[in-house]
């Protein structure tokens, strides 16, 4: 992979920490109005006006967050600004500026650190967000990423996780479960290359999950929709740990319960065979799977026509009272109470 | 240390991330004006009406930034709030706000974190800062701790790294040499302590250098005391990585030379005396020694009487043209180029 040694590297000590920032960002310019100054000061200096100022920040560390026999460093540096401008969306705000912090030990050459951040240079482009900081250092083991994200909406617009009410409709983007499954697909075929390396195995039966785990998108597309859609929700989470997790976020911060039902919960064809093919129950895949980066929100009911037939977006319940807890609405019409299955980087893994 | 398991301990497994962020930080309240919404959403909400926002973030590594034999993780919260906050003063700026995000691996006890969050508590209590929010995460080996500090400033105030004129005097803020000497004395004590684990070292005749390692403070008053003197310098940075690089790093962005005095360099004399036991050469130390977190900066030589004598500030040299380089005017009048000595975690180490 990228740390091969055998490659052309440089290694980091060459540079040394400011060189290694100066080479690294050079390639990077500011694009936002509210950029005043960006790298290569104390801080960076941000300007929003009237404007409120959100920020959000995730550390992902190498052997948790990520494996690198399969994720190679370009998809990293992206998913890692995804992870953050993810949690800036929720807010229904819009990211601006992010800040971003790399520690590696020194296997990784200068190269390897080149594909992180050409990565998050593709991320900052598409995404129309200025990079404007960060810091620099080795790690005794493995690569480290720490991402802040600061973004900017008017007041009005922000959208919390409280707020939601009894009767409000559940409402989910794109599908669940695809990053999950992507990842039971990864994982199974390092195995395979640790018994036979010279194996070629065929993902492309799988693009969509796989691509869904290394390559996820931020949902800018669906704060756009809602304001075009004129619906502001009571309140929105991002998928990160799976739909069971975040509805009992959103019903804790907004002090309801809530009804999901399984028939409604939107899976992409693809998840549906790869969870036949592992044997994995695919309700429970996207209640627990995790790394979606969909976002979750409650609407008025009145809302609902101007979301009715959206392809991008999924009715999957409803609120009520607090006091009727959080339940899945089972095919069966049982009623299963949710808990939070979701990731938990504390557990022993399975 | 905090790590002993035979003390009453609980696994973090015990609580889940959720539980744990939620259990750390409950004492946390918000103060700032500009806090809106701070920890238990997506992202914290900032609002700063119409002056500048302020964003730095630094990562600190268990085994590169910090050794957890000697470093109480209460004092380690404490200085990693510090480290960021240095660099917003930096700007001439005021914090705010952070966001801070843990990795540990499984060896720390609950205890161990909450020790930590001690610091952070002590230090956004005593900095007037709010804690909003951060992420919580496991690691495969040590401590990571990552901090991003976000502040204000009216445009007019803010202080770059460029600014600074020929004939601009150089000032720095307190004395240096301090924080590596200690690190010195702590070095030595474990070595002596691995050896014979009854000794008990007497570090009296160390305490100040020694709490300038563990315990640093951000100089927040200094920027206080230049607003009150009704100076603002032509450029600033704090010292982290100690004196010659931060000055290379003026002269670069400023497009300046310098002459640094070495009689002007102030010297604390426990600095003096660790040196003379340690047999290390004190101008060296200052020059290359890092984490002092004192100011650095340049004003117009008009502003000299109002600084003058002030037992916080040390005129320590001035700016010149830029191609006559920057250089250190030893005692005996020899002109030594400047090199970047300073701290460079890529460098092996001596």
């Amino acid at each position: 992979m990228l740390e091969d040694k055998d490659q052309e590297s440089t290694p980091l000590q060459q540079l040394g920490e400011f060189g290694l920032i100066d080479h690294l960002t050079k390639g990077f310019s500011t694009t936002q109005k509210s950029t005043q100054k960006g790298i290569g000061d104390d801080a960076a200096v941000l300007h929003f006006g009237d404007r409120k100022t959100i920020v959000s920040t995730d550390l992902l560390i190498e052997g948790v967050h990520f494996d690198l026999s399969y994720m190679p460093l370009k998809h990293l540096g992206y998913k890692s600004v995804m992870v953050n401008l993810s949690d800036i969306y929720a807010m229904n705000a819009h990211p601006t500026q992010i800040t971003v912090s790399l520690a590696v030990s020194n296997r990784f050459p200068l190269e390897a650190l080149e594909e992180f951040y050409a990565g998050v240079a593709l991320a900052c482009k598409i995404y129309g967000i200025d990079l404007v900081g960060g810091d620099m250092t080795s790690s005794q083991k493995g690569m480290i990423v720490s991402v802040t994200a600061i973004g900017c909406a008017e007041d009005k617009d922000i959208v919390y996780r409280s707020g939601a009410k009894p009767n409000d409709l559940l409402v989910v983007s794109g599908d669940l479960g695809a990053a999950y499954m992507g990842l039971q697909v990864l994982e199974r075929e390092k195995e395979v290359f640790k018994v036979n390396p010279n194996s070629q195995p065929d993902l492309s039966p799988y693009t969509y999950i796989v691509e869904r785990q290394l390559k996820p998108e931020a949902r800018k597309d669906i704060v756009a929709l809602l304001k075009k859609l004129g619906v502001i929700p009571t309140s929105m989470i991002d998928i990160s740990d799976g739909l069971s997790s975040e509805i009992l976020h959103l019903c804790k911060k907004s002090e309801v319960g809530c009804n999901l039902y399984e028939d409604k919960i939107p899976l992409d064809p693809t998840v549906i065979s790869a969870c036949e093919e592992f044997k994995i129950d695919s309700t429970l895949v996207a209640l627990s799977g995790g790394e979606d980066y969909e976002l979750l929100f409650a609407i008025d009911q009145k809302e609902f026509p101007k979301i009715k037939g959206n392809p991008n977006l999924t009715v999957v319940g409803h609120m009520t009272d607090k006091n009727e807890g959080a339940h899945l609405i089972s095919r069966n019409n049982s009623k299963i109470p949710l808990t939070a299955q979701g990731w938990n980087s504390f557990s022993e893994k399975e």
